[in-house]
C-alpha cells in the first residue's frame, strides 16, 4: 500500500455491537447469507443504540454492515469460492477486501431491547457490527442484472474453506 | 456516545478512492440510486488498485461503499425524508448514523484503467469511497420483503433536503 499517496486517508469507525452465531471458523462458513436459511443468531447491539432500533419489526430483512476482523491481507487477484479462476478481487465478494466490510441479507425473526433474533447467516461468531439498514425492495432488489462470471460459475461452492482466513486454533465448527 | 462503554472499539480504515458526481450539496440530490437513474458521475480508484478491477466489466450493477463525510450528528429518532413521523434511525436509510456508511446500487457504464463510469447515482461529489462489490442478484435481490413504514410512507419525496447535512457555504447543486 504506497502510504505516500497522499489521496488515503484515514477513518476512524466505531463498532456498535457483535453479532453471534455458530460458525467459529470460516471453513465450513455458508459464503452467503442465501446459502445459510436456517442459521439462527443473534445482534447483540450496543445499549446505548437500544432506541434507534425503533419501528424495525415491521421489516422482514436486514443489512448488517460488519468489519471481517479474521480475513487474510488483500490481494489484487484472487481464486473466489465459486469459481477455479482468478478474477480481480472488486469483481468478487471475497472477503479479504482492502477494507473487510462484510454485508449480508438477514432475515429479523424478533427484537428484544437492543437484541435483534436473525436468521440466515453467513457471518463469523464476534464480529463487530457497524451499521444495520432495512432491507427495501424498491432500492435494493435488481432480480435481472447481469453478474458477470457468477452467471456461469466454475464451482457450485456454498460454503467457505480457509483460503481467505487464518485458521483459528481450537475454534472448530460443529457440523 | 457513552466512551465508558468498553464494547466500543475503534476500527481505522482508508479511503480507496473518491466518487465524483454533479450533486455539490444535499438538498436536491436523490435520497437514493433508484431516483437518480440518468445521473452520471465516476469513481475514480486509487491507481494501488486497479488490478483489482479486472473482470467488473461483466457485471451490470456494482455497490458502491462509501463514507458519508458531510452529514450531521447521529439522533436515535429521526424524522426521514420519506415520512412526517419520526423512526428509530436504523429502520431508516438516512444518512446520520452512527457510522456514517453509505451504500448504493450503480450501473457501471464502462472500465478506464482506475475510473469506473457509473449511472444511478445519490451520492455526494467527493465522496470517499471504502468499497466496491459486484451486484449479484443470487445474493442480493429479495423483490418481495416487508418494508415495514416504508410499504406505505407518508411522503411520496425522491429529493433530498438539507434535514441531515450542513448547508456548504458556496456550494449549490445546478437545476
Amino acid at each position: 500500500m504506497p502510504s505516500e499517496d497522499n489521496s488515503f486517508k484515514q477513518i476512524k469507525i466505531q463498532t456498535i455491537g457483535i453479532i453471534r452465531t455458530p460458525f467459529l471458523e470460516a471453513s465450513g462458513t455458508p459464503i452467503q447469507a442465501a446459502y445459510g436459511k436456517d442459521i439462527e443468531g443473534r445482534v447483540l447491539l450496543n445499549e446505548a443504540y437500544a432506541a434507534a432500533l425503533d419501528d424495525i419489526e415491521g421489516f422482514e430483512r436486514l443489512w448488517l454492515i460488519y468489519w471481517m476482523d479474521r480475513v487474510g491481507q488483500f490481494k489484487p487477484r484472487v481464486v473466489p469460492y465459486r469459481d477455479t479462476r482468478e478474477h480481480g478481487l472488486f469483481a468478487t465478494r471475497s472477503p479479504s477486501r482492502p477494507n473487510p466490510i462484510g454485508m449480508s441479507v438477514v432475515c429479523l425473526l424478533r427484537r428484544e431491547g437492543s437484541v435483534l433474533h436473525i436468521a440466515g447467516i453467513d457471518i463469523l461468531d464476534g464480529t463487530p457490527l457497524l451499521d444495520i439498514k432495512p432491507y427495501i425492495p424498491e432500492f435494493d432488489a435488481h432480480p435481472v442484472s447481469k453478474a458477470g462470471w457468477l452467471d456461469i460459475p466454475g464451482v457450485d461452492r456454498r460454503k467457505a474453506d480457509n483460503r481467505f482466513h487464518e485458521p483459528v486454533p481450537g475454534r472448530k465448527n460443529i457440523d
